[in-house]
């Protein structure tokens, strides 16, 4: 068999990938786009309801990382070294876990006024994950690497930007707040945000290390 | 050599590993019954003697990891992926590590007194403990793959049951308690607790993905 | 081809990854010395500059992280299993995370004066880390393993001299600091530093399994 062939036998099996890591992006999108709105909204009954949508699309965003973690189990050939599918896989799997867990608490501390921290935070975990969406819809036609290389550095800055929130809202809250219990709950629901973009740059990095292998 | 011969050649060798597991497995059973106990003892005597016990099994857990990873390193042909193996070994062991740093807690915070819900806890990483122990046992001949996979959904369950636990317990705390230094005592120890069950869902998910392999 | 040619053949791709982990290694001591320097530090002006020196340091400490996954994404021909090279750099990256943790909430709390406890722990990290470079610059030439098994046997023993330290104090923090906002900055440094500890003994763990795989 020429080695032509072979690649053509093999090929369907390798692009069974591709669209289970496009929904599991899309998915991600989702869930930080309900967030970004969540912390937007001042309506208590629309805030149920947007937790509630939260909590269901975690649970979509577990499926796909699920059925990705099956496929990898299952197929003998992978488009990417299966170490880096699954790392890549369970680091967009625990973005959209840091999400709900922001969402969580907001809803067991009956937190009601979101600081402009939040907000930020939430808006640039949403961009995040558009640039991550992005980068990896171009993985299944690697012409044009640089729109991925480029999508992981704008993931970088964002994270960037997202610690310089995180670390001034924290100071503040040390200098300002004297009620240790709000202390507590609005510490931990930014740093939930804030590990959020951690684990986007984590997914960048292993974007980088796909494109060294293959480039 | 026939097929057959070779499989028979390095079976021996394949075989060193289940022993390992099912002591692991045993174990980490212990220790969660031993939490189990501790948190339903009233006497101060018995229980440091309990919160002792822990800190040694604890020990002993440790060293079975060891063991299974020093398996892993000096042997050429292993049961199921090296990954795999490895995923499993050091899920187990974070489940015990979890156990053993709620009853740290207890003992450094001198919490005396179990609420429900840390005493609902216990009982469900037993649980949870038991169904592991059940499914590790069933590895080494896989006829019934089916006991497996019961054991998971099970433990699969029980997480969701100790996550809405969990919730419940937060949420009444930050409605309820207002020193904020037992908050955080009580909001620690549910953490080390809860976090225990899910690391045993991720004993599972690695359950699920040897299966598919082998299947 | 003679097998010796081979070895002589790949040993240059190979031995790219020595200098890399001593670079490393060397950055890792210097943030952890600094770390000791810091707390032993009673002028505001100098401890900035060594804040800032911290920072910088953990940047140096990423891109060597960073050098090594890119040289490990495009070396077929690696000195040990790419997956324990993986987890060896990734946990001494750990280590100079948790440093850096620990200097930016020492800055974010403005905490001002460091207890026994805290100074101990910086010199213990600082220790443990001297530890790794020396075992790391060994890996080099496997002629004196002992000289690596001795090493990996103190740094397990200065995690449990830190473990020890970190849970004594934490006690006496919940058994006497009745600010519930002091206790959270002060369990919060104390925290990320023991946890730089944790990681040291990963490191030890992945150098064991490394040794027995060559041995």
């Amino acid at each position: 068999m020429a080695l032509d062939s072979i690649f053509k036998f093999f090929a369907p099996k390798d692009r069974k990938f591709f669209p289970l890591f496009d929904d599991q992006a899309t998915n991600l999108v989702k869930i930080a786009s309900v967030m970004h709105e969540l912390v937007n909204t001042m309506d208590q009954n629309k805030r149920k309801e947007l937790e509630k949508e939260i909590e269901d699309l975690e649970h979509v965003c577990d499926q796909c990382a699920h059925k990705i973690y099956l496929e990898l189990s299952g197929s003998f050939i992978t488009p990417f070294d299966r170490e880096d599918i699954h790392r890549l896989t369970s680091s967009i799997d625990e973005i959209a876990d840091y999400i709900h867990g922001a969402s969580k608490r907001i809803a067991m501390y009956k937190v009601t006024e979101f600081t402009p921290a939040i907000i930020k935070l939430a808006e640039l975990i949403h961009q995040s994950t558009i640039e991550l969406q992005r980068a990896i819809n171009e993985l299944k036609n690697i012409r044009n690497i640089r729109n991925i290389t480029d999508a992981c550095v704008r993931i970088n800055s964002i994270e960037n930007h997202a610690d310089d929130i995180y670390d001034t809202a924290v100071a503040s809250l040390f200098d300002n707040e004297k009620d240790a219990i709000n202390l507590i709950k609005q510490k931990e629901i930014l740093s939930a945000l804030e590990t959020a973009t951690d684990m986007a740059e984590d997914v960048a990095n292993v974007l980088e290390s796909i494109l060294v292998k293959i480039s």
